[in-house]
């Protein structure tokens, strides 16, 4: 079939994200027909990236500086820090530009099923960080499953001989839902934490 | 939010097919997290392909020599040419290892609307090898599409001085299929087709 090259590049596409071997294909074969446009100039700003980009050591944040510019900015409230789960969600929290403190990637959840314990979590840097910055509020921003709400349980244990407030984010009906469509848990909870007007 | 160069291999990566930014920025950031295992292979990889993998300048496939493999293999029949629309198409040819003979890659089919002309595709290259080589048989397997059937109408004309037998690939219900799930034109074309047993 395909030259051995090639075959070699659809299985490394193939293991990115949502991909499988037929999208790789599409991929590798538009990267080909691309060549100067597209597989070029994406070659270089990958080695780019690869080359410029590491993990902030305060936060862990991807920044082309570490400390990243978040942690290193002189704006932004240190007095508020945000735990999230991932850079992800880093990345989303600032899409909506409204929170203006500083964040905490733990680099994931607790979880029993896959065997993820308190010491593979980025915790001990965050209780550093209590200890040695002057912050005063948390944020668990950490994801609305079980092993979310578990992990933000045992960070609230873990926090609660600081001086922090420590608050979540609401949960509840998201913004354009239709009733009908939303499943029961979320119905429940709308319901239990309703608002008096 | 994310570094300048982040950002920039994010929207480079939502060009490719079947991406959009949401799945462009999980693919960079899976990237980052497996630096060593998959980051630096696939830059390597990529730019391996880049230099070695080249059009063959007689049926127009990819590979790192050119004449490609196929054109260049002593075993394959050279009497017998498949016409596909694209690379893609001659890979999926191949997946099935049943084809023995030789391919053409037309690099489009005719369209009207998308302006693609006759000229546009690589139709002078074909007849210019069915005077040099010793073509018995061209298969066009075109997409089953009206576009596609327009350009196999239109290689048909073009062919017919030539002494070839033509041919192109059955039509009818696919393997698998249930006929509740089929559309009308297939079923309409599969029952004209009938085959008496």
């Amino acid at each position: 079939m395909a030259g051995k090259d090639i075959e070699k590049l659809v299985k490394l596409v193939a293991k990115l994200p949502a991909l499988g071997t037929r999208s790789a294909r599409r991929i590798v074969l538009q990267l080909l027909k691309k060549r100067e446009s597209l597989f070029l100039p994406l070659i270089e700003t990958m080695t780019e990236v690869a080359e410029k980009v590491k993990t902030c050591e305060i936060c862990g944040n991807y920044d082309t500086e570490s400390p990243c510019s978040v942690c290193s900015s002189e704006t932004r409230d240190g007095t508020l820090l945000c735990v999230v789960q991932d850079v992800a969600d880093l990345w989303a929290m600032e899409r909506v530009s409204m929170f203006k403190g500083k964040y905490h990637v733990l680099g994931g959840v607790l979880s029993a099923l896959d065997g993820v314990a308190p010491e593979d979590l980025n915790i001990e840097n965050l209780l550093k960080r209590l200890h040695r910055e002057e912050i005063k509020e948390i944020i668990l921003a950490l994801p609305a499953t079980i092993d979310g709400q578990i992990t933000t349980n045992y960070l609230i244990q873990r926090l609660k001989d600081f001086d922090v407030k420590i608050s979540t984010l609401a949960q509840g009906i998201p913004m354009g839902a239709e009733l009908d469509y939303m499943d029961e848990g979320t119905i429940q909870l709308a319901l239990n934490s309703r608002k008096t007007l």
